[in-house]
C-alpha cells in the first residue's frame, strides 16, 4: 500500500546501518516494536538515520517542555497538515505518555478553533497589529 | 489592506451587539487593546459574537490544559496553517502567558520536526500500524 | 517584490503572444485593467496563454452556476490554501458582480466552520460512513 | 480506525448531553441517521455541543445564501483542506439539497482552477494590485 | 469510494467526447491502462478534456526539463498537499520515467528538509531579505 | 517585524556556537552573506545548528541529483506550502545554480498542473489503482 517497501526485521538486520537504527529506537524506547515510517523510511539508511537522529533529539532529549505536551504539540500540527499516520502515531504515543480523555478533548478543541480564525484571518487579510511585532 | 473595513472604536461605540462583544473581550483580558481581527469580524456582528464566543470558550476557561500551553498549541496550528497574523498575535499571547524563549525555541523545533516527518510518511503513504488503532 | 518582473503595458505590447492574452483579457472583462497576476505570468507567454484560457472558460462561459456564486468559491479555495492575493482579487471580483456584505459574512462563517470540522475529523481519522460513498 | 472510539446509540443515550446533541441532530435533519463525526465527537460532550451549534447555527439558520450554495462552498473547502471524510459527507449533503451533476461538474473545475492559480501566485510572490484593497 | 462513479471501459465508448480522450491518453502513453482519475473525472466530459489537455501540454510536450524531472517535481507538490492517489500514479510514473531508488531517497529529503524550514519560516515571520526580490 | 529579534554580525559574534554555523555558512557557500532566516534561527543555537546541518547535509553534499534540480524541487514544496520567504530564497538561489526564464517557465507550468489534478484527486476522492501499490 506505500510507495516503498516496508521493511521486514529480517531485512533490516540484513543492512547494518540500518540494523543500528532499529537497536537504537529499541534502546531509546524500551520496547522491541518498530513501527512503519522507520520499514519505509529504511529503503534510504542514510535518510533513515538523518530522521531517527532528528527524532531522538527534539523528542527524547529532557528540556523546558515535557514528553506529554510535545506530543500534543506533535498531534496538532499533524491534523493542521492532513497526516493521518501521524495523528494515529502521536495520539498513541500522547497517551502512552499520560494525556488524558479530557486533555485530548481540550487539545482537539484548540485545534479545530485555531483553523477556525486562521482562515478567518486568512479570508479578511488582517494586517498585524504593530503591538505583536518584535522589535 | 485588509478584504473588509477595520472597524474603529466609534464605529463599533455605534453598534451596540458589537459594543457588546468588545466590552467583553476587554473585561474578559484586562485591556483596553482590541486586536485588529475583532476589528474586521466587527463587519458581520452575528460573525463576530460567534467567533469570540468560541474563543471566550476554548481559551479563557479553566480546564485541564494551562494557559500557556493552550497558546502553544495555537502557534503549532497557526504555523501549519501559513498564518502570519495568527502565528503573530498567539506568539505575542504565549509570551504574555509565560513562554520563556528556550520553550519557544523548543516549540519551533517539535514543529519543524513534525512537519518534516509528516512529509515524508505523506511522500511513503505509509500505512497505519494496527497497533495505533482504537478499537 | 515578485519573483519575477511585473511586464508593464510597453513590454507587453511588444510581444504579440502576450499582447494578443492581454487583448482578450480586456475585451472579456470590459476594462482596461490588468491585474498584476497576469504580468507577472507574461515572462512565460506559453504559461500565460494556458492560464489565461483555463480561467476564460472555467469563470467566463455561462453555464449552471452563475458568476457570483463562481467568485464565492473561489475565495472559498484560495482562503484555505492561504493565497492572499488571490483572496483579495476574488473578493473584489465577487463585490463587483454582486456579492453584498451579509453574503460575505456567511460566507466568511462557512469557510470558518469547515474549516474546524475539517481539523476535527483529521484529528479524530473519522472512517468514511457506507451511506456516503457512491456505488 | 479512528484516534478515539466511535459511541453507539446505546452509549450516547447513557450521556444526557449527549443524547440531547444526538436528539437534535435528528429533529434538525428529520432523519435518524447520525454520521461518524458525531459518533466520534461524543467522546467529549462539551466538543460535540459546540460544535454541533455551530454547524446548526451556520448550516441550518435561513439566510442570504441557500442551503446547496452552503454545501458547495463547504466541499471547497474540505478540497483544498485534504479532508476526504468531508469531501464524502458534505457531497453527499449538498446532492440532497438539490446539486445536479452539471453543477459538481463545473464546481469542480472552480476549486482546480483555484488551486492552479492560487499556486502560481504563491510561486511569483505577486504582490497585491491597489485596486484590490479596501481603504 | 469515489464521490463519482468511475466509468468502465464500456460507459466511456458509448460517449464520444470521453472515448476520445481516453484514446488520446492511450495513444500519447503507449499504454492500454487508464488510470482511475480519468474514469472519475468521465462524469464531465468537458472537465476531463480540460484535465488532460492541460497535463498532456505539460507533461508530454518536450521542453527544457526532462520527463523524469518533472515527475520528481510532481511528486513534491503532491507529498506537500496531502494527494495520496497523486503520491502513488507519479512514484510510479517517476519510476517508469527512471528514477532511481537513490534519487527518491534525495528527493524525499529534500520535500521533507523543505517541509522543515518552510514551517520555521513561518512560525518565525522572517522578511524577505533584499538580495532576493527581483526588481 | 518577525517573531524573534533577527540577530546581527555582532550579536552573532558574541555567541560562539551561532559564530562557529555563520562561519560554516559563509564556508560552505563561499559568501559572506547571512540571509534573514539564520538570523531569526539563532535565538536557539542549538536550534539553529541543528537546521543548518540538515540543509548541508541534504542540499550541499554531493549526490545523485544536480543542485539545480534540488532547488527546483524546493520551489515546488515552498510553493505548495505557501512560504513567501523560502519561495523568494529558493527562486534566488536556483537561478544562482542555473535555472534558466525557461526552466522556471515550466517548473511553475509542472507546479500549478499538480495543484490542480491534486485538488481534483481530492474533491473525487480516487481510490488508488492497485498498478501504482509496491508490493
Amino acid at each position: 500500500m506505500a510507495t516503498a517497501k516496508l521493511m521486514s526485521n529480517a531485512e533490516a538486520e540484513a543492512i547494518p546501518e540500518v540494523k543500528a537504527v532499529f537497536d537504537d529506537i529499541r534502546e531509546t524506547r524500551g520496547s522491541d516494536f518498530i513501527n512503519n515510517i522507520w520499514r519505509a523510511l529504511a529503503n534510504d539508511p542514510q535518510g533513515l538515520k538523518r530522521t531517527w537522529d532528528q527524532v531522538k533529539a527534539v523528542m527524547a532529549t529532557p528540556g523546558a517542555l515535557d514528553p506529554k505536551t510535545r506530543e500534543m504539540i506533535y498531534i496538532a500540527v499533524s491534523s493542521a497538515n492532513s497526516c493521518g499516520y501521524c495523528v494515529h502515531s502521536h495520539t498513541a504515543a500522547a497517551r502512552a505518555k499520560g494525556m488524558t480523555d479530557e486533555e485530548h478533548g481540550e487539545l482537539l478543541q484548540i485545534i479545530a478553533l485555531a483553523a477556525m480564525t486562521n482562515t478567518l484571518v486568512t479570508s479578511l487579510q488582517v494586517p498585524v497589529d504593530p503591538e505583536f511585532e518584535v522589535s
